[in-house]
């Protein structure tokens, strides 16, 4: 976000639990506690707009700073973004389909649960969850022990499985005006619970429509201001909403260089109040995340249509998202050969699967 | 550059003379003199490699950095360029037509040139010439004393005035390696001297093979590495060359959106040793130079296709290049149209017209 606000000259500086943060290459990062609500006020003085990226900001911290300037997206979205029954609760009353849920705060409520929507299905923790942890998935009825031990003692939330066909992101945004504006469908792939390859635009008119609609009513009933994520998974043409993320998405690294303008200068552009950009795509793009792992940057930069983006990350470990490529194309067939080419940069891994987190 | 440089995990830091430089927005920059050798070593310790953007950088100001770390392009590159003889002496050397001039160091000097070349023509310093300035045009015999006048006291280059139709520019790379690539054909219109608006590609295949034969040749006469850039005239299908500059230029900026990869980021690429980017124009673009002037970011940001860069520069002066406004289109119809939208959000200023400088 601070890369996509230098050009237009809005100064960016960032508050954040750690040091060596990427944000920390280019704008100041003041390091503190997010409970700690005296340096989070002093850090915001003389801010004209205040937002974030990370879904696990406290509320509170937000709220705190309510009063210093205003924040967006509103601490309310964030609210029901952090917490899987909030969440799937929204998506109910405004009618968009999601999977079967219970709340779950005693083993009776999950045996109660699971006598409701039947098996398989998923136990998840409500909050903190992201990347496929926390969340056991239970098969059948030897796992409900198991389940059960390794969760409990927080609030959780039980889950149909649904045995999906695909995966696929809205991602929008909303000025202060309500003007809405969406990205192409994403299709996504998960592999061990965390989105590794990403293609747009998925081109499907029907499922788009209804994503469309679906994110106008969230965005309208959250009055919301910035970019908003969906995912959905998508079982028999129709959409069912996993989960929002209140912020820019994984899935949308790619408007980079494969849309009018990026994910990133449309959340600017919408907390600062200024009129939005287009989100049409530029051709066919893919975005391959880097986890774990950072392939040699020359082997990367060899091929056409790639373009890398290493998010200098002071430590390479399991599961951490170092960087992206990013795929530029312009047709479907030329996309999927230079994916099929950066992959071939990576250290050797298991496929991309489906997983519902 | 450093923009460029950022998602590739290659740090970079400046040295300039003065603060508030826009590079100060995203990387330390070191104040010193460029005479100031000392400094320079001092602050050059543990880079890996040096470039510039500015050609006013002295050349022995990179010579005393040769033992801290390579330097491209080379000082060889920058001591031709910043000397109109010397430049034009290579350019006659190699067979790149230029336009017919003499080097002047006394007001008989100054007579011979006129009486060799005729009038009208340009009676320019050798050194520290841009946007138009160091220079005096003499239409008749009666323009000659006051030309002579104005430049005395500093070496001199008279040269014959071409009535060219138009102004192109090639911006070329060319890596470590050899390789070497080439960016469409840019057309440029000037204002009073300065870069007004560029427009990219300019689809002239004849131009284009004579343009890249000239820059390869030139790149490898100075076994260039990095981004280099030749403005031409055109006159009866031909190209003649005006001037070189050894680094990314301005009738290159529309590349951050309108090319495959950036000149900033090829720049980047060849100096640390990495392969080459496509330099694939990516549909049309245009590209509006913000002198002395910046517009109303929100009437900017509400066009399609408008791109907005303002440099965050510490004061707007008159003839200043405060940012520019890129222009992307699927069409040179579209283009034309958008530009004419962007123009319309600028201060009223004279229309750009064509200038020799």
């Amino acid at each position: 976000m601070a890369m996509a606000a230098l050009p237009l000259n809005i100064d960016c500086c960032f508050y954040d639990g750690t040091e060596n943060t990427p944000a920390s290459q280019l704008a100041h990062v003041e390091v503190g506690a997010f409970d700690d609500h005296e340096s989070l006020i002093e850090w915001a003085q003389g801010l004209d707009v205040i937002t974030y990226d990370w879904e696990n900001v406290p509320v509170d911290a937000l709220r705190a700073l309510k009063s210093v300037a205003p924040i967006y997206p509103k601490p309310n979205a964030l609210k029901v973004a952090q917490d899987r029954l909030f969440e799937k609760n929204l998506f109910t009353t405004l009618n968009i389909p999601t999977p079967g849920y219970s709340a779950v705060n005693s083993y009776t409520d999950l045996l109660k649960a699971i006598a409701h929507h039947g098996l398989p299905g998923i136990l998840k923790t409500r909050r903190f969850g992201y990347d496929g942890k926390g969340q056991f998935r239970i098969k059948n009825s030897h796992d409900i022990e198991t389940a059960w031990q390794k969760l409990k003692g927080q609030p959780l939330i039980f889950e149909s499985w649904v045995n999906f066909e695909m995966e696929v992101s809205l991602i929008a945004v909303r000025s202060k005006k309500g003007e809405c504006a969406f990205y192409p469908l994403v299709h996504n792939e998960h592999h061990e619970g965390i989105l590794a390859l990403s293609r747009a635009p998925y081109l499907h008119p029907k499922l788009e429509r209804q994503a469309h609609r679906y994110l106008t009513t969230l965005m309208t009933e959250l009055n919301y201001v910035g970019v908003l994520t969906v995912e959905f998974f998508v079982l028999k043409g129709k959409l069912i909403a996993n989960e929002m993320a209140p912020r820019v998405h994984n899935s949308g690294h790619w408007t980079i260089e494969g849309a009018e303008t990026s994910q990133f200068e449309n959340h600017i552009r919408a907390i600062c109040g200024l009129p939005l950009g287009s989100t049409e795509a530029r051709g066919y793009s893919g975005m391959i995340n880097l986890i774990g792992q950072l392939p040699k940057p020359a082997a990367v930069l060899a091929l056409e249509g790639a373009h890398y983006h290493d998010y200098a990350k002071d430590d390479v470990r399991p599961g951490r998202k170092m960087g992206h490529i990013t795929i530029t194309a312009t047709s479907i067939k030329q996309r999927e050969q230079r994916i099929k080419a950066a992959l071939k940069t990576l250290k050797p891994s298991h496929p991309p699967s489906k997983r519902q987190s």
